[in-house]
Formats: structure tokens, C-alpha cells, sequence
């Protein structure tokens, strides 16, 4: 049975973990909160970035010689295997920490078997404390080893009946600068960030994260079949953040800095560049959450797929009556072929609403 | 100063006028409480329908002597005037109240006055508790005793891209049991529902008010220019409620019932009837609240006329990428132009979200 204590002490590390989100890729967030013997808190520490301390590495140091006869609470397992910075299983024993508390067992199978070495050492291990957070918390790299690909996460800002522009095509600003800024966000916490050559052709966007401090930015990547929307001197070609230009095979893209341009198959079937084609393609390259920012038409192409895991809808209170749709043709026909979702969050942003939703269960694993 | 018990008082009062919503017409809801001398409830009552007594009679009769020395809040201003039932300002003199705390002021040149009549003959009067609170529950009569016109609530269910049907014009159903049981209930409190040809054709509803007990059937009217899409055996011609089928003037409308047929002049500009008229009709018969319940090109003239003073979105978690738009033309085609609401309320509503906005207060009154 969890305390009291263990449940607000494995809260805080949740709460730790998410300040890695979008630095750590390929790895995931986590956090990890240490109590001495006597249950006082006597270190804290979460993933930063690849390459860095893993999270009980920084507790640990935090927490010094207190850590003995102490408890570690940490929202994934601790890894068992000699990466970059040495396995964690054995810094906590070295530590000598009597009592570990993961949330989510370790689904990597080169890091799992932590647990059982700590255990075989005689530490007290208890698994699934505040589980469904933890999970919540590192759904995109859970959702990446799960699948093989990366998590997508699909934002769009639209009128209260579903248009992201007037007739006119005019569209500054639909949505409040706070929704704007909360969209600063979300990219900070993606590993790279998508938009189609229509969107890179109308409003020659930049895509680095603004107005956060200390933020890492994501992998800039624009979709663009023929190489003819990203022209030089366009602003996601800046220095900001590395910039991956997708083109087909055959595209001439002799304009394009080469080590920005990413050669694609072509879709099956329809317009453009094959959908799962491009994200094994950012998996390989670490990629294991992106931010796909639209617009319509790509949006619609990712929803074919089966490849949107999570969509965030940014609903301004303005009607238009007139202008293009959030999302364009999706291969949906009739009613009974509709994506069902589930909200899970609905939230004022300014005078918008922000609107979380999630395939319903029964079909997530697509 | 108002007291806690005031504040009470009121509340419970506010309540129980909108226990009269879509009954009242072409009178307000209003709600009354008693306190006797000592502050304990001796009494409550609401307006039921036009033509019944009085919130306040209802009260006084429940509290008989108790009321004597007594305080009365109720949630509009007393009448003044001997309409069917007699003036309350008399009958809560009659009854020996001493204090009388109401809301807000009648805006009704034929009723207002009934505090001074009160403060005249030595009762102390007090206006304003909970103004806010009272007119939300009366702000279907308030805004129609303003304009001269009904009250028009535009209510849609779309998808999360906006969508009210798939590409092949399939729609049942996007949203839940649970919101169309919501439905109903506007419907209950609306005077009058209102839907287009298009409807009409497509659905064939039946527009009553099902599953709510007691409720007050409102006006059922389809707005069919050429008499064309209500045709004998429809729903909507059933014995549920009255009905109206607003066609031209010089429409052949012989198949309908003569009672039914409601003629009015065409839109000045574009397709269909003068909505201008069609609401001027409708008051006229004492209608002081309209549900608009589409679809969406009729919506979209209502719009352009500036005649929506609400509107209450059903969002069910789906996505379809393709199909006809909640809202159609409202003469729209820059974003400088898009009607700019203020979201009042986001509630669930089983799994869909139910979205009311009301236009920005710069822009009410048009
Ligand atoms: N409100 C919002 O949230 C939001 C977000 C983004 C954009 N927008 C707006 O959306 C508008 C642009 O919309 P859009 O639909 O034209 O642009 P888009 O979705 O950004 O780009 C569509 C283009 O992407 C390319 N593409 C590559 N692979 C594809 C595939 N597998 N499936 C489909 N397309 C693929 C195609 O062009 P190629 O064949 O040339 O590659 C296609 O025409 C702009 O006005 C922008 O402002 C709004
Ligand atoms: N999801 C929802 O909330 C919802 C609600 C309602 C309907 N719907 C769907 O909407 C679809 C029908 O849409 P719709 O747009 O064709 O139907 P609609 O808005 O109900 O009817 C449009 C028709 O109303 C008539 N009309 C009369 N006066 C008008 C005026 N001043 N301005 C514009 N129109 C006027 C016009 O036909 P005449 O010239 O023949 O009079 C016009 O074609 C159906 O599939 C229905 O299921 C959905």
C-alpha cells in the first residue's frame, strides 16, 4: 500500500519529468525524487537531454549520503544497461538506497531488467505507483518505442465552425496570443515540428520556438514534394533550429542547403511524399515526438495514415461561415468511417478554448 | 448592504423563475421567495404561463399571514399594471410585506413603476441584488422587450473540423444520446423552433420537444419559400404542437394546411425569405425566443442579418475531413469581418462538449 508520502514524493518526480519534454530525444523524461531513511526529501533531479545524467544520477548527487537507507522514486524503471552515463540500477545500489519506487515498467528492451538486478541485491522494488500519470506524462517516447515511430501530436486553430481562414484566404489572426504563445509550447516540447508546402508557401513560417526560455527547439521539417514551396532565404531556413526539407526521389532541389533536403518515396496512392515513409525516416534520425502544425491538406494525410495520436484544437469564439476546414480530405466517406476521439482536457486559453483529444482506446495502435 | 441570507434568498429565486423558461411567452420567467418577520422561508413561487399567476401571487399564497411584515425578493420588478392578474405591487401591499428586493427593473413601459408604488406606500424597496444572475435567466425576454424581435438561439452539432455531416450526407449520428436529449431541452425552452427547407427535405423532423415531462411544446416552423419541401404526411405537420410553414407570398401552398401556411416577403438580397419579417411575424404572435436549429445555410443567413444573440455548439470528438460546414454564407469573406463571440460556457455533455458564446458586448444590440 502507497502513503501518503509515497504518492505526493512520486507526483513530484511526474513533475520533474515533464520539465525534460523536448530535450531528451531519443530518450524519455523522467524524473526522480529521493528520501533519506527517516522520509525527508533529500534529493531531486530529471533527465535533461540525451547524453546527460540520467535522472537518479542528478538525485543521487543532490541527495549525497543522505540517499543511504533511503528511498528513490523515479516514474520509469531504472535502466540496467551501460549507456552513455552507466546504468542507474547500479548507482542506486552503490548509493546504497534500500527501497525503489518506479511508476511504468521500462518497455525498451535494452533498459528493462533493472528492476530484477536491484531486487537480486536485496533493494525493496515496487512498481505502479501512479502509473497512469507517469504514462501520461511520457506518452509520446512510450508511444515511440511502442510503435516504432514517432508520436504525433496534430494542432490546429480554427473558428468555432471549423475554418482556419476566411474566404479570402485571410486568417491573422484567428486565434488570441496566448493561444499563440501555449503553441510556443507545444513545439518546445516536441522533437520536430511538420507543416505541408501549402503552409510553407502562404505564410512562410519560421517554426523555432519563440518566447521560452532556456527551450530546446525541434527539428524543423516542411513537407514539399516537388521542392518548389522552400525557396532560399525562407525564414524555416534560418539558423534557429536544423531544417529538413522532404522532396521525391526525382525532385530537383539544387536550391536547398543539401544537407536540409530528405529524399522520399512517393505516396501510394494521392499527392505527395509517402506519410510512413517520412516519419521512419525522423525516427532514425531520434526523432520520437513531433508537433505536425498542419496545415488542412497534410492534416488530412496523416489522419489517413492512422498516424495522429493526439490532436489539439485551439477553437476561437468567431464565426466565418465561409473559408477552407481545419482538416481536408482524410479518405472518409460516411459516418461509420469517422475518427472517433476521446476529450481528454478542455481548457480556456485567452478567450479561445484549447481542446485535447485522443483516439478512443478501442483504436489506439494504429 | 446585502446579507447573506439575501443572497440566499435570491438565488433560490432565480431558480425558480427558470423553472418557467419556453412556458411563459409572451411574459417573462420571473421567480419569487417570502420570508416571513424573522427571515424563515414562508413562501416560493414562479411565473408558469401567460395568462397564470404571477410569481409573486404564487408566493404570497403559500406563505398566507406569514408574509405579513415579511420580506418579498423577486427576480423582476413587481407590475404595476392590472393586466389579466391584477397588479402584484397591490397584492404584496395587501398582504402586509414590508420589504421588497428584486433583481431588475421591468423594462416594459406597460408593467414598470410597481417599485415606486411600493416605496409610496412606505415599503422598503431595494433593486440590483443579483441583477447579473436574473438577467442571464430572463435574457430571452430581456433582449426581445430591447430589439422588438424574439430572442435568437442558434444551436448546432458538428464534428471537432467543423463538419455537420460526412461527404455522403450521413450524420447520425455525431453526437451523442446525451446531447440530443440537451437538445430537447432548448427546444422546451424556446417559444418557437425554427429550420430550413433544406432540413426539412433532408431530415423530415419532427421538431417536438420528447422526453421531458410537462414540457410546453413550442412553435414548430420551417421556412420553405416555395412551399415545396413540406409536404402532406410530414412530421412537422403532426398534432404535436402548432405549427408554421413560412412560404412566399406568392407560393402555391394549397397542399398545406391552411392554418399552418404563415406568408411572408422574399429576402432582399439572395435566396429565400426576409428573415427581418419572419422574426417581426413571429413576435407578433407573442414568440419572444426563437431555437434556430439550422441547418447551416439558413444559419448563415441569420448571421448575416445580425439576428443570432447566442449560440450553443454541440462538439462531439470526431474528425471527418470532409462534409458540409456547420455554418454556410453569412456574407462573410474577411477575417476582419467574422462575427466575434465571448464563450460563456464549455460543459461535457456525455463525450461531446457543449459550447455556448454569445456576440462580444461591443457588438450586441445589432
Ligand atoms: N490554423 C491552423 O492551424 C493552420 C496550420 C497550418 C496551416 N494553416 C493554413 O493552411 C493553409 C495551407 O493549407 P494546405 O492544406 O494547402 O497546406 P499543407 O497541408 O501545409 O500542404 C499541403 C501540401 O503538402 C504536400 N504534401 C506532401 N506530402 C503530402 C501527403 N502525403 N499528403 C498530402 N499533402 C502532402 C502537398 O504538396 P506538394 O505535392 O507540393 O508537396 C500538399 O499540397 C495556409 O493558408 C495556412 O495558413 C493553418
Ligand atoms: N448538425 C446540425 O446541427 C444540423 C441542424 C440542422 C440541419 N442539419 C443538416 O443540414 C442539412 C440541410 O442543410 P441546408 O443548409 O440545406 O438546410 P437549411 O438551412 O435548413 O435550409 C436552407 C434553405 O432554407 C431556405 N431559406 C428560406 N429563407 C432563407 C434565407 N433567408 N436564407 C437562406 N435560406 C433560406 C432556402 O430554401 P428555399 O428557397 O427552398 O426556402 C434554403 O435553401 C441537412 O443534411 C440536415 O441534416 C444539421
Amino acid at each position: 500500500m502507497a502513503t501518503a508520502a509515497d504518492i505526493t514524493a512520486m507526483g513530484r518526480a511526474i513533475a520533474l519529468a515533464a520539465r525534460g519534454l523536448g530535450s531528451t530525444s531519443p530518450n524519455p523524461v523522467v524524473g526522480c525524487v529521493i528520501t533519506d531513511a527517516s522520509g525527508a526529501v533529500a534529493g531531486e533531479g530529471f533527465h535533461q537531454r540525451a547524453g546527460g545524467p540520467h535522472a537518479e544520477v542528478h538525485a543521487l548527487r543532490a541527495a549525497g549520503e543522505r540517499a543511504r537507507g533511503g528511498t528513490a522514486y523515479v516514474t520509469l524503471e531504472p535502466c540496467n544497461h551501460t549507456g552513455r552515463t552507466g546504468p542507474c540500477a547500479q548507482a542506486l545500489l552503490a548509493a546504497g538506497i534500500s527501497r525503489v519506487v518506479h511508476a511504468v515498467g521500462d518497455p525498451n528492451p535494452q533498459a528493462t531488467g533493472g528492476a530484477d538486478t536491484l531486487r537480486a541485491a536485496g533493494v525493496q522494488v515496487e512498481q505502479g505507483l501512479l502509473a497512469a500519470e507517469a504514462e501520461a506524462g511520457n506518452a509520446a517516447w512510450l508511444t515511440s518505442v511502442r510503435l516504432g515511430r514517432p508520436y504525433v501530436l496534430w494542432k490546429y486553430a480554427a473558428t468555432l465552425d471549423g475554418r482556419i481562414a476566411a474566404a479570402d484566404a485571410t486568417s491573422r489572426w484567428i486565434t488570441s496570443p496566448e493561444a499563440r504563445a501555449d503553441v510556443h509550447r507545444l513545439r518546445a516540447e516536441a522533437d520536430a515540428v511538420i507543416v505541408g508546402s501549402g503552409t510553407a508557401r502562404a505564410d512562410d513560417p519560421q517554426l523555432g520556438v519563440r518566447g521560452i526560455d532556456g527551450a530546446t527547439q525541434p527539428l524543423r521539417v516542411v513537407v514539399d514534394t516537388g521542392a518548389t514551396a522552400v525557396r532560399p532565404g525562407a525564414r524555416v531556413l534560418d539558423d534557429t533550429a536544423p531544417t529538413l526539407v522532404a522532396v521525391a526521389e526525382d525532385a530537383p532541389a539544387g536550391h536547398l542547403p543539401e544537407d536540409t533536403v530528405l529524399r522520399l518515396p512517393r505516396a501510394a496512392t494521392g499527392p505527395g511524399l509517402d506519410v510512413d515513409a517520412l516519419l521512419a525516416a525522423l525516427h532514425a534520425r531520434g526523432v520520437r515526438s513531433v508537433l505536425l502544425e498542419g496545415g488542412p491538406t497534410l492534416a488530412g494525410a496523416f489522419v489517413a495514415a492512422g498516424k495522429v495520436d493526439k490532436v489539439v484544437g485551439y477553437l476561437a469564439p468567431v464565426l466565418l461561415g465561409a473559408g477552407p476546414a481545419a482538416l481536408g480530405d482524410a479518405g472518409i466517406t460516411t459516418i461509420a468511417q469517422a475518427l472517433r476521439l476521446e476529450v481528454t482536457e478542455t481548457v480556456p486559453i485567452g478567450p479561445d478554448l484549447r481542446i485535447t483529444a485522443a483516439p478512443a482506446p478501442a483504436r489506439k495502435g494504429n
